[in-house]
């Protein structure tokens, strides 16, 4: 019984390893690339980048696909700016789909005028667990960890935080009112993921956003 | 091949429903009651059962089932206070299960002296969209929002929300510091389930964590 429910879930990945591999073909032909931007429920992934698209990114060509499990309510928000974004609703398997598979993403490419693109942002479904676990096509990974969650998150949720090339540390500006040890977090994504770059940031306040925009136009130029 | 994987998850829930009967009836028999206690990642559901556990559930006997990938951080802070604590780590299956299921719960129940019991509580897995999905054979469901985490939240998740008899609204503390409108929430709750019952928190200066041991000895009492 479980040698089975191994089995289906090993199958699962191999298929999306396929699907993931033509959709990695199909952004590196139309010259855009693409970071899959993945976080717990709430840790700031939309206002971060609506900081970001706001302020412009040097000349990128931004699109957004968002994926949630149902509703356009962060969709909504970005396409105000003026950037391209594609809802992708997850809400169909069991209650929701916890997370974008690459077939899902897959779905959406018609939808795209990725020729027009420098940089796709996807950004996850809200959960630290299965997102990292199915690889949609992407360049790079990028996890937002908000302090509010918790010095111990990098220790519960390791998968995670060692599939991203970068951590961004959001909500600082409400370090002076919560027990969060900075040093305890860093010390615990060390020991998960040795050496992975991190920033700190305030998408409400702005701070070090200049930083993360910096992250994403280098990433946009491959 | 999308009807093949709806038919897959049908069944996976199906099973799933049935070992969920059979772990209910072994908790009816052995009297005791169980509540399955959800939130999104560092939501506070370690941290506020902490503090009820520390100032007690007038005489009701508690148990904790903890939940979580892997690690045993969250089990060993509870059982620092006495109570029979049983962690159940559901790191085997893809890179970790995002959720418990009625299996994974029916696999501890040896561990558990359930005749000694009036109350389980199981926290589960820290997630927004599975747990809600996956019923063990509690009697009454209970999901902590942090206010950190946006108004918006019922929306997005909003099999959740209606899948739990109380919401609790934690680190109200911080309500100052925040751009959160607590009416908006309520609002957004409200429209996904209407009537429901919620209490505001913050496990960190105790407000509010009174009454929530008091719904919790009510649920031990049935």
């Amino acid at each position: 019984m479980h040698r089975t429910k191994v089995k289906v879930a090993s199958d699962v990945l191999d298929a999306n390893a396929t699907i993931a591999r033509a959709n990695r073909a199909d952004f590196d032909s139309a010259g855009v690339h693409v970071v899959n931007l993945m976080s717990a429920p709430g840790a700031g992934k939309t206002a971060l980048l609506e900081r970001v698209l706001i302020d412009g990114l040097d000349g990128v060509r931004v699109g957004v696909l968002e994926g949630d499990i149902q509703g356009s309510f962060d969709a909504d928000r970005l396409s105000a700016l003026h950037v391209p974004v594609t809802q992708l609703n997850t809400g169909r398997g069991f209650g929701g789909e916890c997370h974008l598979d690459a077939n899902m993403v897959r779905s959406a490419l018609s939808t795209l005028e990725l020729h027009d693109l420098d940089l796709l942002v996807i950004e996850n479904v809200g959960n630290l667990v299965c997102p990292a676990e199915f690889p949609v096509g992407e360049d790079r990974r990028v996890m937002i960890s908000s302090v509010t969650e918790g010095e111990d998150k990098p220790l519960k949720y390791p998968l995670m935080f060692r599939a991203c090339e970068l951590v961004v540390i959001n909500k600082i500006d409400l370090l002076p009112h919560l027990d969060f040890s900075l040093g305890r977090f860093l010390e615990n994504l060390d020991q998960v993921s040795p050496g992975v770059e991190h920033m700190l940031v305030s998408a409400r306040t702005g701070e070090g956003v200049a930083a993360f925009a910096s992250w994403l136009a280098s990433a946009a130029r491959g």
